[in-house]
């Protein structure tokens, strides 16, 4: 089965050795008073700890790092607001060559400067998908620079499995692991990882209600357009791509989907017990745990919280 | 030197011995990025994800595990508002033994909800020491209970030393540890077993400009009661004790007063950088580093990250 995936368990340990000392080896943290809430034993991979905030920085990091010298010499390019632009402006500057980062002539002023922080090219474009597109496949015929897809990258998904593998790797036999879906890198990664190394566990994907084009694609067995992503969620308002469908496809044990409430409940709920700082995109599995969405009574499960990246001036639980 | 000291570090490795499987044995962690912005190395001793979400559960545990069975069963009791009141609490509920916490009639309600939810039997008196005083020893005396000090008991400072305890053993040789000083219990436990474990840190206390008493009081080598303290960092409203006073003069290298303003700039860094939750006391020793009020430019550093209980509906660098 999984020797026909775009990605192997081969893929990704050979990502794993490529990126290592070049991001974290993030911490996995556990709560007696989560579990107790949330009915399981659950081992928290802590990617929002991880360089840049985000699980983001395995996969780029993987796709620089894997180009010949000739072709990392003209640079990479993506389009992108969010921490996968962050991730490959890090791993690019790491390796010395350009990051060209197109972002919508609107991203907020804070996205676009922190790229430039970590030495990003921005390229502005018009606000919508087709331009953002067009502009990045001019950049890559114009200069030659290697187009690195946020989430259907084969090195980006082989990357971002790494941090399922650091997971199982520390915590040994699981009964489950939980990721979110937005583009499916993590969760295609993830799956690939965990279906290895762990045949029986179960793989439980979660998204929220509001943006759930994987789930209703899975259920069908073929892509789906969803209505218009409208989640707090911001990670995850990204369309499945196509390589995650084939992977999730053909892996996935379970699907769970939340309510925008229970995301905001289930951060909250993280911060105050755990004392760690996650974005809601994080927050998604444990909103499936919390709503017993899945059941995983006294189970033990790993979930990937997936970064830590929010405004900490507007937290979601706060009015206005 | 230290052996005239109230506290020993036999005290200590008896009081981690006794803790142990209690407590949790919390996280080391670190970040490249906010070694860049305090120009040393620092490994954070993360007590904001011990129980109860503070170091205080070190001492109230050691406290309670120390009382023979008669004494035990006669309960114990304490005057707090804050941490301390939440850890003697649960450290009675492990050893199924009362606990009187008795607290101001104006007491936040979320306090007292706390201090009830771990068992804590509440006791309301009128909102001054002398009446809190008055009526913890009035509840020791009828009850027979064993009165435990948040910060001035010889073994709650016993077993806050056991944290740095685990830092040093942790990390090996630093060049200096820093913590907070309010009513001196950490301090002093901290101080004791680095001297101890090596000989030659050193050892930086902190405290905020406007509750300043234990850095007058070690400047002038006599106690000397502040200005009332009016300070964000809640968990450093009290005086200097006395037997923290005896062990802080005779082993403190350095103390450091911050402002304010650095201790809100250093707690939001933390969050943003490391992704974690620390309360405003948590902050004052990354803020005499922030601010360079020691000189630790390229030294190994520890500090211990006290709590992480803070109120997330009201952070201090927003308005209102």
């Amino acid at each position: 089965m999984s020797q026909d995936l775009p990605v192997s368990f081969t893929d990704i340990a050979l990502a794993a050795v490529r990126i290592e000392g070049h991001v974290h080896h993030t911490p996995v943290l556990r709560s007696r008073r989560l579990d107790a809430i949330l009915g399981a034993e659950i081992a928290f991979k802590c990617e929002n700890m991880q360089r840049i905030g985000a699980f983001k920085a395995r996969g780029a990091h993987n796709a620089v790092l894997a180009l010949d010298d000739a072709a990392a010499a003209r640079g990479v390019v993506t389009h992108s607001s969010g921490n996968h632009a962050a991730a490959l402006s890090l791993a690019a500057a790491t390796r010395g060559i350009p990051a060209f980062i197109v972002m919508p002539e609107n991203a907020p002023r804070a996205k676009v400067e922190s790229v430039r922080r970590l030495g990003g090219e921005v390229q502005f474009c018009a606000p919508t998908i087709t331009a953002r597109e067009a502009m990045a496949d001019a950049i890559a015929a114009e200069r030659g620079a290697t187009l690195v897809h946020p989430y259907d990258d084969l090195l980006v998904i082989a990357g971002q499995g790494t941090a399922a593998m650091e997971l199982l790797d520390e915590v040994g036999p699981l009964d489950a692991i939980l990721a979110p879906v937005g583009g499916g890198g993590l969760m295609s990664g993830t799956a690939v990882v965990a279906r290895h190394m762990q045949p029986a566990i179960r793989i439980i994907a979660s998204e929220p209600e509001q943006a759930d084009d994987a789930f209703r694609s899975w259920q069908a067995g073929e892509r789906l357009a969803g209505d218009p992503p409208n989640t707090i969620a911001d990670g995850l308002r990204t369309m499945l791509g196509s390589n995650g469908f084939t992977i999730l496809t053909a892996l996935l044990d379970d699907f769970a989907t939340v309510s925008e409430a229970a995301i905001v409940e289930a951060m909250r709920l993280v911060w105050e017990v755990m004392k760690i700082v996650i974005e809601p995109s994080s927050a998604v599995p444990v909103a499936a745990l919390l709503e017993r969405k899945v059941d995983l009574k006294g189970a033990r499960a790993g979930v990937i919280l997936t970064g830590g990246n929010v405004d900490l001036d507007q937290l979601p639980w706060q009015a206005g």
